[in-house]
């Protein structure tokens, strides 16, 4: 969403906060709209003024949306976490995955020892049925749903996460 | 690890890039040595140094150290990618857990299937035994392990990532 560019009648929330005229070319107007003061407030505290404009400068105009929306992000959890910030987010994301990680190797484990089970059923059917033919079921070593003959292990997924922050 | 303290014959990375004295006691000197002369840079080009110390004097100094490591990682990420920064570590988490729940509702559905297969297959051997009794077998509707009691949908998981950041 675009703000008013600067037009000397209704300041961007930048140019507001920082007492300064909001030239028709600022860099801080079209994502600092004048109704939402503290978006601007906080990416100032946390990052300030000079190194936002700096930042925005140094990017092509398509990508500068996005940077602030990123920048933002992280300021709003500065500052209600200011220890750990975003990265508090960061970990929590990790653990999630550390715990999904070990419900599917659990789930998968089942699934191999319930295949053995079934294996070891479908040998005592054939031994015990007088024409020598099992009942009908499909392979016991064989998925079944053809989804998860597509599955992989998450290991590399587990690894990409360990490494962001630990 | 901290550094030696700001004694006037080597200044801390931080006041030797921003070309001050280093005093005995400042704030930057434990967190940022002489040696390690990247990490306070691009804390500084990130934040500034003027709102890293004030955010470090804002802290009891028992957590200072947690917060400068969450400082330089979150800067260091908006070096290597100034339009995202570490938002794109929590969106490849995001992915990473979406994946893993959809790899665990494959592995849950098939564990269920498999489970009505057995019961079906019990079935039948009861019937066609002649004693009436089925091949030794654990109950099919309970899970084998016990590790699958305590097991959990991750669907909270989902939606707390899911609104840490879209």
């Amino acid at each position: 969403m675009l703000a008013k560019m600067g037009s000397g009648m209704s300041p961007c929330a930048a140019c507001k906060l920082l007492r300064r005229r909001c030239a028709r070319d600022c860099v801080f107007a079209p994502y600092f709209p004048p109704d939402e003061p503290q978006k601007f407030a906080n990416v100032h505290k946390v990052f300030g003024a000079a190194n936002v404009n700096k930042m925005l400068q140094d990017l092509p105009v398509h990508q500068r949306g996005d940077a602030v929306s990123s920048m933002v992000y992280e300021a709003d959890a500065r500052v209600r976490d200011p220890v750990y910030g975003c990265v508090s987010a960061i970990s929590s994301l990790q653990q999630q995955i550390a715990l999904l990680q070990n419900q599917l190797a659990v789930a998968n484990a089942e699934i191999v020892c319930m295949r053995m089970q079934q294996a070891a059923s479908n040998a005592v059917s054939l031994k015990s049925s007088p024409q020598g033919t099992p009942p009908e079921m499909s392979s016991p070593l064989q998925p079944r749903s053809p989804e998860l003959q597509h599955y992989k292990p998450a290991t590399k997924a587990l690894e990409k996460g360990e490494a962001l922050w630990t």
